[in-house]
């Protein structure tokens, strides 16, 4: 009698896509606008889902403002208003696309969520591109 | 060669959480403001889902008409400007959390539907919030 | 040079409407199942529109995460998880109609805000019906 | 290590409900207004989603500029601001309900998607009406 | 004291743009993929937007459900699920542009709403297409 | 007889908000952590809108599809994918806040828009953070 509970949150960051170890004509053929110098920058709409049995005292499957809070802290903290490439760690040499991004906060809250909890991470980077990890 | 078809309606309702075994500090502590003994509300949206093959005379897997029609009937009669506590007996002593009242939505629903249809529902309390069962 | 400024907020509230002046039929007549005794509810969505001049320092009309402190402070804590007929002062006598509710929130954001400022408010009680005050 | 990559693009057409098999009551009695023999439109939003392992070197699973052109070619030249009974040859003698247009999607872009990625399609003919193919 | 209430509504048409009097390349040239004579269509958003001073008994400046009925009842019995062109009498000799069609639509209800009230209609033909009348 | 056109079109940037003759802890206390030096970013949604009487010819006020492309061509060409404060020159001495991105954008459009049309300009910075110019 499992039920996915999701919660949706924000953050906006700068990145730049490229490969550091191509040349700039390489970068600029296969990320075109995407690999500005510069930095360009996104909201993301980020999206946590659990899922698990509701616990028959709360009828919660997990608290949404525990959650909320979960994300703020281990998640937002991290990316909002931060240059993902400069900022984040992670992205020293990993590129930060969508994908790789999504993979980055899965391995994260997974840590933070007890396991008998599935986890999958949806973010929209704009309204008509988006992931999803693990994919289903 | 089966497809899922999707039809979105809306209810708004009042509820409160809280468990009666347990004291008002320890409802408090649990549910925070939506242990609010006045009640409070939301628009929930009601995503439900079936999956099937489509019939070769019509190309539908579902009437969404009639799936509309459905719905208005047997869930939103129930729910819709109605106290989710006071009004609807199967919360009299289970708490009306979103998890709570998808399941019950889904086993409303499950009897009405022909069973070589899939079926799973999708229900908002906010926009950010909202929960799914079975969980996929 | 005026610019308007935008901000949104969301509350969850219950609420019923009914005239304490007239009978229980002529209340069912003109509120139809807004009228159910036990209350309903809303999630509200809230728009605060502040027009004035850029200040040239700060390139600000004014500071957004001030505006929805505010909006939080004056608002939210007084509207959000409570019941609009019960836990409210001013609609203890009053209907909380969206237009009452919508004039409620005006006179309350415009003693906080400096007279410089045209403010006007909308707010959606769910996504088809919304108003405004003052109406433009 | 699966990701799945969505983008989504929207085309208008217009199309009639009705099997030619059936008398026009018939038609009248099972399709009400979707058989009005001078047509009705529709705004479709179209969901692309691929599943497969980001390459290392560039981070996509799939380049969404290249996967945006790939739909535009293959869809929505074929169907945008068309009729789709009239000028789209597979629905001569198929019923272009929601339901055949996403499996019609589903095979024209099947065979233009490397085999290595899963595809699935997603199909909103209303905000309130959608379907998916394969489902899930 | 007056306050503007707002409810939205939709429909669905097919609709071809073309004017009569001009060549085949005129309006080709003029009007695109829109002058397909074969018809293409759009889900219509509607917005009515009254505005008046609420009621003392009710705290209404007009019956949500009222104005909900009166809509359904003028102007989407006559557009929605039809052809503009050929099922709407008005549109016989005047291109159904979205200009005209919310002239139209501001024409129907101005006879309909009580004159003490002032009346602006919204009508989006795509997401991002939209118009108003009167312009404010 | 004057009619109102809106089209939305979007834009992905970078940005940083500081003033340069302050000192680096006046900085941060007025724009928190919209003053990263890394910069930050965001998905601007933009309205254009253009109020006049439509063509007796065509039916339009103005074609949807000449404004979308004057958009690309005056408005996104210089700030999609861009950062703002470094690839803009008119940001070069100002602080790029939605209010003075909307102005820049609406003295752009001015210049290439008929004057016999009213302009106005929405840009959405996040969905719950908006500015309009000029304010009505």
């Amino acid at each position: 009698m499992k039920v996915a509970v999701f919660r949706k949150e924000h953050f906006n960051a700068a990145h730049r896509l490229y490969n550091p170890n191509w040349s700039d004509n390489e970068n600029e053929r296969v990320f075109g606008k995407c690999n500005n110098p510069n930095w360009h920058g996104h909201n993301y709409e980020l999206i946590v889902k659990l899922v698990g049995e509701p616990d028959p005292d709360t009828g919660y499957v997990y608290d949404m403002k525990k959650l909320s809070d979960l994300i703020k802290q281990e998640v937002l903290e991290k990316f909002d208003h931060k240059n993902l490439n400069l900022d984040v760690p992670e992205f020293e040499k990993t590129n930060p696309t969508a994908e790789n991004i999504v993979i980055l906060i899965y391995n994260i809250l997974r840590e933070k969520i007890e396991s008998r909890l599935d986890l999958k991470i949806t973010l929209y980077e704009t309204e008509r591109n988006y992931v999803e990890y693990p994919a289903s």
